[in-house]
């Protein structure tokens, strides 16, 4: 790469706008580190009169971001427009196709296009990185395409959205109901305004897990239909009860291979107390990874946030600009493999059952007995009665269950009239 | 660097044999991942008839290292005797100064030679890796070099020492004494037999400090005098104390800048039982770095054992095979700079004291008003008697207080017939 290196940053949001300013403050050790003389020569975002943190220099300003392509010389271009198809899809595609470097925290477009944006920039022989895409300030991506690229990697999970990790902590911190923990923290600015569905329903964990599938075990982002549950249904009730119990609730992303086949899950999980991942607390991302022959690797740090988000940008940045061309996913497109995916209907897990029910005779009995009939096995049942409302709640840990029998045993208590609502379902995370 | 990529290994103990195999079996997997064919081509060793875990070819086996580069082509050294001086530093300068990259896990002779050494490999553009020399398995030095290049470092602390903190766990959880838990330790293979020194006296550690300095700081090796206290003489005492108040005690080793300052340090601690860094327990190590913009990072994994030291060991040699020249310590030696030492005289810090005493009248006086004198003022007290022995432990933790006046404080307690031994001190972490 020649000495000066063009820059054009597409999308100025709260990572944009902070990237920018990073780069422009830190050219001089950009230089230190790596030689080169960095520039920002094109600058594009829907609307240039936002009010921003940093200031933008608006002679650098396009309206339509394909037209830095065509009208200037760019070496990295930035994407940080956020969507997974549109003009997120689109400046990365021509860019790539222009022998454009491409960088972006983008993880819906990566998990969802992932393998064909790879396979361009390998073709054009440019970089495609996308470090921040995933955990935030967390290197986790570097770490498993480098670091731990010749260890057999059986598993890796961890706490993937610090939405929902602040969420569950304070919850169980404060004593309050979902909604009202959901309107402090975005307040905090530690979840999106409105109902930031895609964090709190395990999508954005997902597209996580993809990515780190891929990195992991060398394989094509999977297009399978996977095990998908957020936290939208977490009961004050439950976080309480599972205390008593010594678990901690905890929003999972877990990918592992079974048999060689591909186990993608992203829900959330009764852990021990006093477990590692247990006490990572509010907007804390970690990740774990077992390999062979590493043994047990835990990264844990910020997970969003400009400063953090920047932090991984930079980190790809010097790593193209020391000249470093590689695979995006580590290794050449013609080598990933697709994997079969695992079928859910074979896994078998402790849960944690929670019903709510009449306080009368024979109801204990009923669940009891279905649960029986499916071949759900009781390790722990406490009965806690409400008695003003003259109601249970019946809290039940089974000994590892499939998880088919347990869908057909849910559904089964459907049409009875002394068991309200839909029992509560939590896995347990097993070892 | 071409196709087919020449390698010989130099140290053939528990290390360096794991790693022969490892290259061996795995020959195709790194084909994989860099499209190069390595060939062991060279190995030495003191004894080669020594009993090994995996089988070595004997053909390829030199007496002298030196031969190896006398006599054959090599594109790749790898050193694990493991000293800081002698054949260690003679086989890398040789094969730097032949324009053969170099990777070790040898702590010592970075920590002593490393300024000198990446130099050579600077002038002679060759690569001089050694990721496995601090925290085995995990990869925190290509972190801070890469993942958090463009950073502003302000800390750098954890337990950087596996044997240590084993035993540290081990007293704690089976009560036991240092020496029947070191000798548990060297049964499992988790110390060195006779007596490993330098793990128990903080030089092992302190060593990877120095390292992590430079790299956190872009800075020379420092060649200061610092704080370095080992474990030796840590009582189970002062671990059952210090768990009454809610503390743990961890070896740690520490390096920060003071107002431009470097202060490094290695040495028993006081940490909170809630605190992260309290919970890492056994043989596992932990690296915590603060940084700006990404916030505190956090680094955990297996620190030794031939596993995770060759996992680092391969990283490195990936590294080199995907043609990725750089600067050992992630800038160019002329743009290191010498960092100013802090005054540990000036650190004030709160601390742990455990006076052994005669349990009669004016003791207690004798020794808070000592304290008082010297400006160490009192947190919390505790007299724990020992009636039969007619003495008593008197347990202070201070508010801040400075070195040098807690230093002279102690001296002065010498000439006092009432207080037996040397009192223990234990500095408290402090933010």
């Amino acid at each position: 790469m020649k000495k000066n290196v063009n820059i054009a940053i597409v999308g100025l949001g709260q990572i944009g706008n902070y990237f920018l300013n990073e780069l422009n403050i830190k050219k001089k050790y950009i230089e230190l580190k790596t030689g080169k003389k960095i520039n920002v020569v094109a600058i594009s975002a829907k609307n240039p009169n936002k009010k921003r943190k940093f200031k933008i220099n608006k002679k650098l300003f396009y309206k339509n971001p394909l037209d830095i392509i065509r009208k200037s010389k760019i070496d990295i271009l930035f994407e940080a427009i956020g969507n997974s198809d549109g003009m997120s899809k689109k400046i990365v595609e021509q860019s790539l196709k222009n022998k454009i470097h491409v960088i972006t925290p983008n993880k819906s477009l990566i998990a969802k296009h992932g393998d064909y944006l790879a396979k361009l920039a390998e073709m054009n022989k440019v970089n495609l990185e996308f470090e921040a895409s995933v955990a935030g300030g967390i290197p986790i991506l570097r770490t498993i395409k480098e670091s731990l690229a010749t260890n057999k990697i059986s598993k890796v999970y961890g706490i993937l959205n610090g939405t929902c990790n602040y969420i569950l902590s304070e919850m169980e911190k404060s004593k309050d109901t979902f909604d009202n923990v959901l309107k402090r923290a975005q307040k905090l600015g530690y979840a999106e305004p409105g109902t930031p569905k895609f964090d709190l329903n395990g999508y954005d964990a997902f597209a996580k897990v993809k990515i780190l599938s891929s990195l992991a075990f060398n394989s094509k982002l999977s297009k399978h239909k996977c095990l998908v549950e957020g936290i939208e249904n977490i009961n004050f009730k439950d976080i309480d009860i599972a205390n008593q119990l010594n678990f901690k609730i905890k929003l999972l992303g877990v990918t592992e291979l079974i048999n060689n086949q591909l186990f993608q899950r992203v829900h959330p999980c009764l852990v021990k107390k006093d477990t590692y991942i247990a006490n990572v607390n509010g907007v804390m991302n970690a990740v774990i990874t077992n390999g062979f022959p590493v043994g047990e690797s835990i990264l844990q740090g910020e997970g969003a946030g400009p400063g953090p988000t920047s932090s991984a940008l930079m980190s790809d940045m010097l790593f193209i600009l020391r000249g470093n061309i590689k695979y995006p996913f580590g290794i050449s497109d013609v080598k990933r493999k697709k994997v079969k995916a695992y079928n859910i209907n074979n896994y078998s897990n402790s849960l944690y059952l929670r019903f709510e029910v009449k306080d009368k005779p024979g109801v204990l009995s009923q669940i009891t007995k279905n649960l029986a009939k499916n071949k759900i096995s009781v390790e722990r049942l406490i009965q806690i009665p409400d008695n003003k409302r003259k109601t249970a709640s019946i809290v039940i840990i089974t000994h590892k269950a499939n998880e088919l029998d347990v869908q057909k045993c849910l559904k089964s208590f459907k049409s009875n009239k002394n068991i309200f609502k839909k029992p509560a379902l939590i896995r347990l995370l097993s070892n």
